[in-house]
């Protein structure tokens, strides 16, 4: 699969690849081989030409009658993805957040390596979890100008969001992956945020609550008539 | 702002409503009482005909010329957002995720009060966090049939997902917040879910991030030229 110009293709369409990866890896290690759009639509509520659609942003794949080969697909959505860049990160912030994503989170299952992390709080500096070292946020600058580093995982306290992200910018970082549910830069800002907000995910499941306990209301409503 | 008939608004201007509502609240916070779409757009990278489409899905709002008032929009869209009803959640499973969301996610902030939460571990059954005490499992559906629980978080381990998820729809939860990584549901299901999963985020990152890469080596190979 090719990547095409740069900028062309819909963020729709962009976010719906790291769900066919998650859907392939799935088949994978149930064993399946192979799968056509209809079935995978099927596994992930799409229509079968929405998912040719999709694909057919990057080039040509799948066979006419045969469908996907689930392993080559899943490379070819890879390396769509950057996985295969090696991409360095480093983590700002060993809070409850910070700590999840060291133990938790498998960086390299996604093609990034988690370098090292960064924090002020004395008690943390120093120490290692999961072979990653913990440096002082005043070791951050010379970290920087002295390791690959792609992508800074923001994870600090609402109020230093805006000025860690500074300076992050000021040392050349281009990317954060930003769960401090503050907005980190303007349109028109070189920088590339991604947002993990929590609130906006438990809002729109609200959302949707709101709308289904009207509807039981409304039918409940009729019923008694 | 009235709530129209259930379904008909699309997935992307519900998503949008939260990012509204975080907005408007910085802007209160900064003492802003009014703003028109225009200036609203600039501030979060949409044009103001989105946005007014946007509102105008439920009904009308805003004056010509005048633009809206801060205060009373951020009320609407509390309202259209379900702030307002009191929900009730229990959270499953007090690991990192689980603890991280006890300890700093001010669930009241949105309008939800988290009342329990539940796990196996029995270092943990009876403590309390935050005024929300652990129960174990085994008191799960005594639980839920004896108080109101409007969604459940499920931040259980992976492998502990499907059973869980089984085990409170079986108990009448129709509502799921989803930080496992897993695909609860099939097409069709009458449970929702939304879902937080860290990788398809960073997945988006990444991939932006290649092009980015890919675009500055354009762009070193044609200076080179």
């Amino acid at each position: 699969m090719k990547r095409t110009k740069a900028g062309s293709i819909s963020h729709n369409v962009i976010r719906r690849m790291p769900r066919y990866l998650r859907r392939l890896d799935e088949l994978s290690e149930s064993g399946i081989e192979r799968i056509s759009s209809k079935e995978l639509g099927e596994q992930l509520g799409l229509t079968p030409s929405q998912i040719r659609q999709d694909f057919s942003c990057f080039g040509e794949f799948g066979q006419q009658g045969y469908g996907y080969n689930v392993r080559a697909l899943r490379e070819q959505i890879a390396g769509i993805l950057g996985m295969d860049r090696g991409f360095q990160a480093i983590l700002i912030g060993v809070g409850n957040i910070g700590h999840a994503l060291m133990d938790n989170f498998c960086f390299s299952d996604w093609g990034f390596h988690l370098a090292a992390a960064f924090d002020i709080k004395p008690n943390l500096i120093g120490r290692e979890f999961q072979d990653v070292k913990i440096y002082a946020m005043e070791e951050l600058s010379e970290y920087i100008h002295s390791h690959r580093v792609d992508v800074a995982v923001l994870a600090v306290p609402k109020e230093a969001a805006i000025p860690v992200t500074q300076l992050l910018t000021e040392n050349g970082i281009d990317a954060i992956w930003n769960f401090t549910n503050v907005e980190l830069t303007g349109p028109g800002s070189p920088t590339i945020v991604e947002n993990i907000h929590f609130s906006d995910s438990l809002l729109t499941l609200s959302y949707f609550v709101a709308e289904r306990r009207d509807e039981n209301e409304a039918k409940a409503a009729k019923a008694e008539k």
